[in-house]
């Protein structure tokens, strides 16, 4: 059977394959810093290179920022996307990491053989393992797996700010009826996921003014106004008792996940209490009658990600401040309306505002929530795929966090993505030591062919 | 009359005056620089020797902080002592001055004559004040107008680390029936003012701890417990919806003020509107049954110093943080006990916590408020004294600040004292072109000699 041989292959290739995503990784190609331009260049050129060697048309489109890598390939009814990102997260700090970051090593640890190395799991080793799927392919059969666009950003790792615009001026280049990304991890060691709900994501930030100038609390404290007082105030109102956020019409558009979906998760065996004492706690503290997974996968949510206001310095300073401000964001759900959303919040804030206070609010950008319609048949027999691949049966999962580009292919594209991929919770991703277990490189590699054979 | 030859010296001798307090000003006393530890003691010894040759003993006692100039001289039945303080504030924004701070100047203003220097007005000028009064005085008599002791620190712009140590060791060397201290303002600048209630303080820092470490808001927003979101559900319980502290028994050692001192209160036409006004407030926020001058001066507060958690610099970052932290200062009055109330704040606040959250507290000092017993004739004496040299009567009022040797006079040495002094409000002690009121410098003199005349 054609599969097999490829996955023969696969397995036979998988030092060379090592190998090559090695040299990838000596790339520093950290985007963030303006200083690494030229290293983030080269990888755009190096993956060119490497896409054409299996017979791919390939180049690297100039933007703003760095280059976008675009490739095309192979044939089929089927046009399938597949994204992934080559540039790195910054190294910092330095003197945390056990070896250079860009000297990748392929080591021997407790619980298995690690590729060790900056990018290693994120994105670049993730991103390889379709590559060197396809190359198998290719070898065996002397064809791609399918009609083939390869899109491989360069800006992810710093607010991807090339991304929206590019996809909308190339529609025509990037034009497809399926999605794959690779850009997640696992559900557990031996259980694959595809992703097919994410949060959508708001971002405010409030500054309430009072006083105009800092005053001295003795003698002002009392007659004058506090916007500390008066933040603490609001914040404190954003949540009722139960956990449930309190911002006029903010379930309006939550709608419920079927039962279907949620037998699903129940029978993941996900086990809060450890999830929760990870990290030193014990009692999920979202909406009191949802579960903790439900918490994360598809409830809405209100964070305060930062606050600051007056002297918070080493010591005590009897200032009475100016102005108090705090950072928001809102993990959205469902068909919630970013918009909507920060209306009806800052209409909230600004009817609770005293006397003598005003607001300034800050957009720190809006996206929905992303769905994904699991009724196109490839999705059931992607999953299939990654079960014959992996110990456990794939799920179907949800994930709290935002990944914009699948909503940004949704809208702009109108195409629907899978997400799917094979990185780790102790991969330490933006950490120092990152590292991507070889049993996710080979795996991935063989669960892509699964996969491309299923549905291309 | 002896007086009136007091009176005539002073003004005689008012450009001599002037000159010494210049040279004085040259001298950058700045305590909290170790840079100029140097200056500090340079100010000490200048002051002994202009002591010394008004014919009083005098010496630099050395501290493990910057020197206490002590000096004695005078005869009398009842002592005094007179405190005021020679360091001076930093200098910085030092852009923002139109001047070298150290190379005083006498500049006309729109509203007079002007000493333009840092330390002018705090505290330098305003001690200068009372030594020259003393020197008119012995011009004339041949004597001092009493048995004074002068107490001079050189730390009260740092914290005055030595002067609870320096009191408590030389009780005998300063011992006294009554304080002078020099270092407050005018009630406005017609009407001097004795100050008879201090606002004691008490300051508390709170860190609240949810999860281990900073997680990322969109795996764990939810399920995992939010500091800032507890802290500021704590901090808006601390007041209730009429502005009146919530922490269990905060007013029970309040008395409220005696009708006399009210219906003086009243009589000072204080201006709220105006008060609040200068910072770009119009509504008293203080307890709502309160009048704003109440709320300042005889009643206690509670007020947030500063805010900390999370991520709070430019742009956005979607982390759910470890820990939140906020700075509370209490300003207390009457008979409350510092001790006591931040016992009944640390039980409120750990009883507010929800499950996984804990609370390590910082403290930051306290000290009660001071009131001075103003049966003793000398009050009345002194505000009639005040009452003859100023265009408009003295009062009595309360501070909202804090001026610790204050209390510590009345904790360690037993001793009441009047605050009297001539600075205004738009002296700029603290900030950048400092000065102090020609008629300030001159008037204080001339206020000195009447009070010496009447009480000494």
């Amino acid at each position: 059977m054609s599969l097999d041989a490829v996955l023969a292959k696969i397995d036979e290739d998988l030092d060379a394959a090592t190998e090559r995503l090695m040299t990838f990784l000596r790339i520093p190609s950290i985007s963030t810093d303006p200083a690494y331009k030229g290293d983030v260049a080269a990888a755009a050129d190096w993956l060119v290179r490497d896409l054409e060697s299996i017979g791919i048309e390939a180049r690297a489109h100039s933007t703003p920022g760095h280059p976008m890598v675009v490739g095309h390939g192979g044939d089929g009814d089927r046009r399938i996307l597949f994204y992934g990102h080559y540039d790195v997260q910054p190294v910092d700090p330095l003197e945390l990491w056990e070896r250079d970051p860009f000297d990748p090593s392929i080591e021997e640890t407790p619980s298995g053989t690690v590729i060790r190395g900056r990018g290693a799991s994120d994105d670049k080793g993730q991103l390889m393992t379709f590559v060197e799927a396809c190359r198998a392919w290719k070898a065996v059969h002397g064809t791609l797996p399918g009609r083939l666009t390869f899109l491989f950003e360069g800006e992810e790792e710093s607010g991807s700010p090339s991304l929206v615009p590019f996809l909308q001026e190339n529609r025509d280049l990037l034009e497809a009826d399926l999605g794959l990304i690779c850009d997640t991890a696992l559900y557990g060691s031996e259980r694959p996921a595809i992703t097919t709900m994410l949060r959508g994501l708001l971002g405010e930030e409030i500054v309430i003014q009072g006083p105009s100038k800092d005053l001295h609390s003795g003698s002002f404290g009392g007659p004058a106004i506090n916007p500390i007082r008066v933040l603490a105030r609001i914040l404190s109102s954003l949540h009722d008792e139960t956990g449930r956020v309190t911002v006029p019409g903010f379930y309006d558009d939550v709608e419920e996940v079927s039962d279907q979906v949620l037998d699903q998760w129940n029978a993941l065996g996900f086990d809060a209490e450890a999830f929760l004492g990870s990290v030193g706690l014990s009692h999920p503290a979202g909406e009191s009658d949802r579960t903790a997974l439900e918490q994360i996968w598809s409830r809405p949510t209100c964070e305060i990600n930062g606050i600051k206001g007056g002297y918070a310095g080493a010591g005590f300073k009897t200032v009475l401040p100016a102005e108090a401000s705090a950072k928001i964001s809102f993990r959205l759900v469902a068909a919630q309306d970013p918009q909507k959303i920060r209306a009806a919040f800052r209409k909230m804030v600004e009817e609770a505002l005293p006397a003598d206070c005003t607001v300034r609010f800050h957009d720190h950008g809006a996206a929905p929530a992303s769905r994904m319609d699991i009724s196109d048949p490839a999705f059931e027999a992607a999953r299939h795929a990654l079960s014959e691949e992996w110990p456990e049966e794939a799920a179907y999962v949800g994930a709290g966090g935002s990944i914009p580009v699948a909503g940004h292919l949704q809208e702009i594209l109108g195409l629907d993505s899978m997400l799917i991929g094979f990185g780790k919770s102790d991969d330490q991703i933006h950490s120092p030591n990152e590292k991507y277990d070889l049993t996710s490189f080979h795996r991935g590699m063989r669960s892509w062919a699964r996969i491309l054979a299923a549905i291309a």
